[in-house]
């Protein structure tokens, strides 16, 4: 019985000791993939390269598929073992110059609007439409107002994002259903057309665009976002002049669909070549920025991730995989490209890298409860890092049809508290991106799709 | 021995429920905390006005005496039950204008430097000083070099803050000592003057100054900080001419020792005045720059946490008290003064916020076990504001003189990436400031002052 005890006690002892040889041989590698992030520049002037070339690259534009041949290029330069483009159908929506937006009053006075259309908006008709204003908080304001009064007048959808919110993703998601929702809205009680509150809690001069949804059942009206300075600007007018009017022109275009690509590489794995470790983020950007927060960032992060796989010749035994997704900001037709050719390779994990550029705190996780907790066990690795964040919640939209195939999801999740100063405005720009912060989200990436490839999920 | 057991489940879950109740009423407590402290810009404008009236603020100048009638109106007029000025002594050394460094070569050009003297440097003699350079990269190395090849020359310590390492405190702190030492490592070898790399991991074109140290065995040498993008240069000069000279001129002045001032204020407890909660950062700066980062933001920071007690009506039991320390950057002499008369007052606990305005973390805490421990009891109360951090460790300069009489020590831990791009340089300047970064730094003071007054530490 003694020896039976004596074995038993080795035996945990030596589980626990190479346990601990795991641990440290994993601490080390981790310590490799942070050290190797954060002393290379190629991702930061690859971003430099990518902004400053091709801003501007909506889905459908010529500058999108110039940056979806840089981004090849990149790709071939890295002498990974496949790089291939994936063919998607996508929008092309122009927005024809820039917008007029004129408050004319005897009262208030006349002045000009820092306005752009919203992404999709149909254009004012003519030269432009000259109309009264009403304003609303919300949509139960503008139903109280009702037909009547809504009738061929500008609706202003005035709903400031919560400052009080720690969460600014909780504060932008509170309105950014305003912007995508709020043409129908307006349009159903009659109005000519929709000016909404940029979706920021910013206080700033830019005016903020993003997707607009419209519906087949009301007209569609031209959609306008105002910046937030403006929108404190035009309620106070209107408040001094009631009947106050905006004079609105929009020249934005909707061409023929056309095609446009994913960029793919990858490093084949040593084990399991079929099985993929996915990781990406999107190329396209909206057109009056350059997109470098939203999203260069988790573009040349997720190619790095290769990059440092390849220079710290770690062999991952899974096959590894960027995907540099088209058309995230209008339709997402792209990542519906790649989820119908998915169903193909089985995936053990996906990674989508979409809220810019910030120190990482970890990972939001969309998986079983025990996929969860296993992340979750490798938290004293990286929490030398400052990753903390490993908690069950959404990806992001690029990967969620992966999802119906069971696929485990993961958001790279970085500090948030600027992402909504810059998005979707003039702002998004390189000037913005730290380079030590860009370095650390590809090392977090990296040492995530390091430790799946190893332990699975 | 039935109604006993039951007795005790009861007593067992009374006791669950009071505490989940406390919690409860905590949770809702910190989050009035974040929203209040969110929605308000008051610490904002006050960093605004500090930085754009009073730079260059450094102990002993007329900006710092400005800076202290400012500090001691903005308390006054929060009409705070105790406002006062404690007097403290400080250096007073000046720049005496900008700095010149050029070097002079046949072979390598001719060439400006960006260079500045370091904090208490002496000035160049006469006109200035034309030597060779010689460079090195630790005292190992000019050790080598010896008395023979080092007399008579231009030392340029050319070290390079590790960027590998993910704290960037950890990069600073391996190349400080350079800074402060290097002068007198050099003129023990003979040097005319020091020429050191600046101590951050970031490529720029600004010096960053800092204190140095003299000894009183060794000749003082003037000692100057040169751009990182400079130093890069420089070597590569050095290499192609190793015969290079630079000519430097420095017009620094050690003025008469000066009468200067901390600014403190207090809000009375209600059960325990004589007890106090500290809390404050430094408002010198130094003299090239605004003190954004270093330290107005935790000036402003610190004295906001009063505010939102006030404006949230919360009464704490003990005195809560913020102190506006003078002259950390050279002598920390407001510290001292601070800590000698503390010793008639019972402090219940020290925080120091002089780590940057960037997104809080937690805290590291210099204090015992027990005490850490309890701190991180509350860490539930605290993680869903992103503060994760609650490790023992040391606090900050202004307060480590109250150690001695067992005060607990708190230093606030933000985001430190960019810190160091910005630190002791022109490049510390208001524009660098996110508004709800610098606003969450003082909800996370103001929801520590908020348990450490409730539950003791």
């Amino acid at each position: 019985m003694k020896n039976r005890i004596l074995i038993f006690v080795f035996f945990l002892l030596s589980s626990a000791c190479l346990t601990l040889t795991a641990q440290n041989a994993d601490s080390l590698t981790i310590k490799r993939i942070f050290s190797g992030a954060l002393t290379d520049t190629t991702s930061y002037y690859n971003l430099r390269y990518l902004t400053g070339h091709y801003g501007g690259r909506l889905a459908g534009s010529a500058q999108s598929l110039k940056a979806v041949k840089w981004t090849e290029q990149v790709l071939r330069n890295m002498r990974l073992d496949t790089v291939f483009l994936q063919k998607c159908t996508v929008r092309h929506w122009e927005r024809g110059g820039k917008e007029t937006g004129k408050v004319i009053s005897a009262k208030a006075g006349n002045h000009n609007l820092s306005i752009c259309s919203l992404g999709g908006s149909v254009p004012t008709a003519g030269n432009g439409l000259t109309a009264k204003l009403v304003e609303v908080k919300d949509y139960d304001e503008l139903k109280k107002l009702g037909k009547e009064k809504v009738s061929g007048k500008i609706v202003f959808i005035n709903h400031p994002a919560d400052p009080s919110l720690y969460n600014t993703f909780a504060a932008y998601g509170g309105v950014a259903g305003y912007r995508v929702r709020g043409a129908v809205q307006a349009a159903y009680y009659g109005a000519v057309a929709m000016i909404d509150r940029s979706a920021t809690t910013s206080h700033d001069n830019f005016p903020h665009t993003g997707i607009l949804h419209y519906a087949d059942t009301v007209t569609k009206i031209p959609a306008l976002s105002v910046s937030t300075n403006d929108a404190e600007k035009l309620s106070h007018w209107l408040k001094t002049d009631p009947d106050l009017t905006v004079f609105l022109k929009a020249s934005c275009n909707e061409l023929p669909e056309t095609a446009s690509y994913n960029v793919i590489g990858e490093i084949r794995g040593t084990e399991h070549p079929e099985e993929i470790i996915a990781f990406g983020g999107h190329l396209d950007c909206w057109d009056i920025c350059q997109g470098a927060n939203d999203d260069g960032a988790g573009v040349v992060q997720t190619i790095d991730v290769l990059r440092l796989f390849k220079s710290l010749q770690l062999k991952p035994k899974h096959t590894i995989r960027v995907i540099v997704y088209m058309d995230e900001e209008m339709e997402q037709r792209g990542a519906k490209a790649y989820a119908d050719a998915a169903k193909d390779r089985k995936h053990i994990a996906a990674i989508e890298a979409d809220r810019g550029s910030f120190t990482p705190w970890g990972f939001s996780i969309d998986a079983a409860d025990e996929q969860v907790k296993k992340v979750q066990s490798w938290k004293n690795l990286l929490l030398p890092y400052g990753l903390f964040y490993f908690e069950k919640g959404g990806s992001g939209v690029d990967i969620r049809d992966l999802k119906p195939q069971g696929v485990p999801l993961f958001g790279l999740v970085p500090d948030s508290q600027r992402y909504f100063d810059y998005h979707h405005s003039v702002n998004d720009s390189f000037d913005k991106i730290n380079i030590r912060e860009l370095q650390l989200g590809t090392a977090a990436m990296a040492a995530l799709v390091y430790l799946i490839d190893k332990y699975g999920l």
